[in-house]
């Protein structure tokens, strides 16, 4: 037996060998997993607590085999897992993945590297303004958001960050590049629909806005954002000495995948000299479909804009692409430059530094992932996804539609269903909770018109007609 | 032939076979990677530009083999690289990585699954909640950082996020809880040392108290933060109108690894009201040790508390521990409740809804890696680990204290070696650019009493005693 200090360390690695055998382990389990997700509660049906009851209370002081770490894994965390990845998920919204997704995932995980600079891994910096690049012609987004142009495009861990980020450049061009040195001295106005995304009060709270200091503007009765309401609102504000600076227009609220009317909202902005940020995180992969590229209708007046790959394309958590039409105000808003990351390239001008695009300064290589998903689907296969996802809620959203009982609650344009049942609000709570209790489905639910309103969005590659079928029958047989 | 839209659909997914065969080709990948790394440049010699020019100028319309893009991965990306897993990368920080965290994070992106809410996956909550738990104990933190406390603790992405979550915290405490929904309104102050990380600016600027709102207190000559300057700079700033409200007291600097006196700068932040985070992001994982337990001296007084086990403790990036001691500012700061996401559980008070505890609305089960890793190695191995790597750090600082020519800029305390050659900047400019020019080793600078110095952080698994030899002969090697 060796001794001394180096093998005392090595003993406690995994070996080659073990990585190779543990990591097809693990790879066949998580193929195994998605074979048989479908028969497993959409819902986890645990108790508060449940979980960590049967967990070791103390950590352990040896390490322990990788056989016990799988057993608690099926003994413990998966039934206690809601399985997003379930066919008969129906819930929020999609967070789907993909074979391809997964191994870019797993292998940015090996490669271990940190992107934070050009210099500290010119690839990742790279490949990502590449596929980034490669988003604008898929999805046929303005050219002023490719890296060649004055803005560009950043991959952000999600559409909440994403909006922060815009509020924070917008902020900076509104206060003359000055806020971020010199703080926030004046009442700043922001504004959305009142169906915007909870991340835009969040990002208020944050940048110093403070929740109050968003206006949420009423929509029309199809939950778009009334533009002379915002107008009136931009209007009244500057009457009373505040300062507006930043509008959020949606395409695709998470309530009802209401689209605002960008283009109105946009010209607005220009002539109000307000930034426009628009949120598509979800709705915005239907672009990649010439018949749904009407949904960037305006985008030329977006100052920036934000879909996330890993709700509706196939990509893992987390990877949302944000894109800016001047990357100017974004840097000023973010960049800092200590000492120990000075580097040649960095001073050339002549790279990327992903650092001041975001708020983290470390950076996983996430362009991999969504690089292996187009790389294996294809435009083609992407649109495919879209295309049959939307057929499916089309499809339920007549059955709906031909149900005595049931009523849509908004118009169904793309892979969202809003439903109710025609009993009120307490038929409908019930309905709900006992279709999740039965583990067969998850759905959500919002309110719409001030009334209890279920959500079915269809999102999920292993979701097929049959499962959309089961999951209205089980409404049908469920419901009084 | 099948046919129909569901066929048509199925045909670009990825098989359950070809994910298994191709999930073994990745895993084997990773596993062949990690045993040559040593033999690749360390920093990527490549020209700005070069990565992009050589990948596919448009996106594919047709899905594409995956060999075509395992040979890209080999002939483009690589190149690029710069090897952050290399046992010669002794740059910036490690950002290492080892087999199980890697499988967790595999793991966790098969499974998909968004933690949001407790409710969305209650085993991500759960196994959450229990490991850091867990490092509590590892590490020795106070009992307040614990779930079942008045505080607790969340898995951020990176320290940066974590020192916002920190003082957005602060802002709402010293604000009466009031900032998140009104808007900052009175010129708050945040104290930290010159030495402090970029992060600490950054927060500064993004919660809208701005750069120059960030108060940097001078160092001792150990380029600790000096706690009677800190408290003279509270009292002029409290003189002149300003409101201290945040202190940010580092456990280990970047620049040199230095640690503030976070006991004195505790007891002054308890007496002003002001909250004091530490930022231990580093350095905190060598608490593992009880030789090293003296680290946490004064994490009493701390409000908040982050450590990296991506930097150090053999965990991929993305995994900064943020502990609280009492939750109730930070979820006032960030705390959203759309109708949509409003659910039993969370309405019980029972449970945990870490959407709550960060900027991002969704996360993915971060968790499963840092669990992987502990279970795996235990607190023995990976006090170890944090053994090897100091012991060889100070072995280096014994060369370079016996080399005529160069000189230690800073005491070796733990696992950065913080040096310079005698011949000044010049000089010294000019061997780093040679040494990772060369490819054989990659180390990164500061600056320290005015001069240019050489750091060599010792963090990686597979570094031994003889590449820290062979970095020091190629270093005498190439000075003048």
């Amino acid at each position: 037996m060796r001794e001394g200090a180096e093998v005392g360390d090595r003993r406690h690695h995994m070996s080659s060998e073990e990585f190779r055998r543990h990591g097809r382990q693990i790879v066949d389990w998580i193929a195994d997993y998605w074979e048989c997700v479908e028969t497993l509660p959409v819902l986890a049906q645990v108790e508060p607590g449940a979980v960590r009851a049967k967990l070791p209370q103390e950590p352990p002081v040896e390490g322990r085999p990788f056989d016990e770490l799988m057993a608690l894994l099926d003994d413990v965390v998966v039934p206690g897992l809601t399985h997003w990845q379930s066919p008969n998920f129906f819930a929020f919204f999609p967070a789907n993945v993909s074979g391809p997704s997964v191994l870019g995932e797993l292998l940015a995980a090996g490669l271990g590297t940190q992107g934070m600079l050009w210099a500290t891994s010119p690839s990742c910096t790279e490949l990502e303004s590449h596929v980034m690049d490669w988003m604008t012609r898929m999805l046929g987004l303005p050219d002023d958001f490719r890296a060649s142009s004055s803005g560009g495009g950043v991959i952000q861990d999600s559409a909440s960050s994403a909006t922060l980020c815009a509020m924070l450049a917008a902020r900076e061009r509104a206060t003359g590049f000055a806020c971020s040195l010199q703080g926030l001295r004046a009442p700043l106005r922001a504004y959305a629909s009142t169906q915007a995304h909870s991340s835009v009060e969040k990002a208020a709270a944050i940048a110093g806005i403070g929740r109050s200091g968003l206006c949420a503007v009423d929509t029309d009765p199809m939950l778009r954002m009334n533009p002379d309401l915002l107008a009136a609102a931009i209007a009244r504000d500057r009457k009373q000495g505040k300062e507006p600076f930043f509008v959020c227009a949606t395409v695709g609220t998470t309530s009802s995948l209401a689209v605002d009317p960008v283009r109105a909202i946009g010209e607005l902005c220009r002539s109000e000299g307000l930034w426009l940020h628009v949120d598509a995180a979800m709705a915005g992969t239907a672009a990649l479909c010439p018949e749904y590229r009407y949904l960037n209708d305006g985008l030329e007046f977006a100052d920036s804009y934000c879909v996330n790959p890993h709700k509706w394309m196939l990509t893992n958590f987390d990877c949302d692409c944000f894109f800016v039409a001047d990357r100017a105000p974004l840097l000023s808003a973010l960049s800092v430059l200590p000492e120990y990351l000075r580097n040649q390239a960095s001073e050339s001008g002549a790279v990327i530094d992903y650092r001041d695009w975001q708020i983290p300064l470390g950076r996983r290589f996430r362009a991999l992932k969504l690089w292996f998903v187009i790389h294996h689907y294809g435009i083609r296969g992407l649109q495919c996804q879209v295309r049959k996802h939307i057929a499916l809620a089309k499809e339920f959203a007549g059955w709906v539609h031909d149900a005595t009982d049931f009523e849509l609650a908004a118009p169904t344009t793309l892979n969202l269903v809003c439903f109710r049942h025609r009993g009120g609000d307490a038929v409908n709570r019930r309905l709900l909770d006992e279709l999740n209790g039965s583990g067969k489905v998850y759905l959500s639910h919002t309110v719409i018109d001030d009334r209890l309103t279920l959500r079915l969005c269809v999102g999920q590659p292993r979701t097929e007609q049959h499962h959309v079928r089961a999951a209205w029958e089980l409404i049908c047989s469920m419901a009084p």
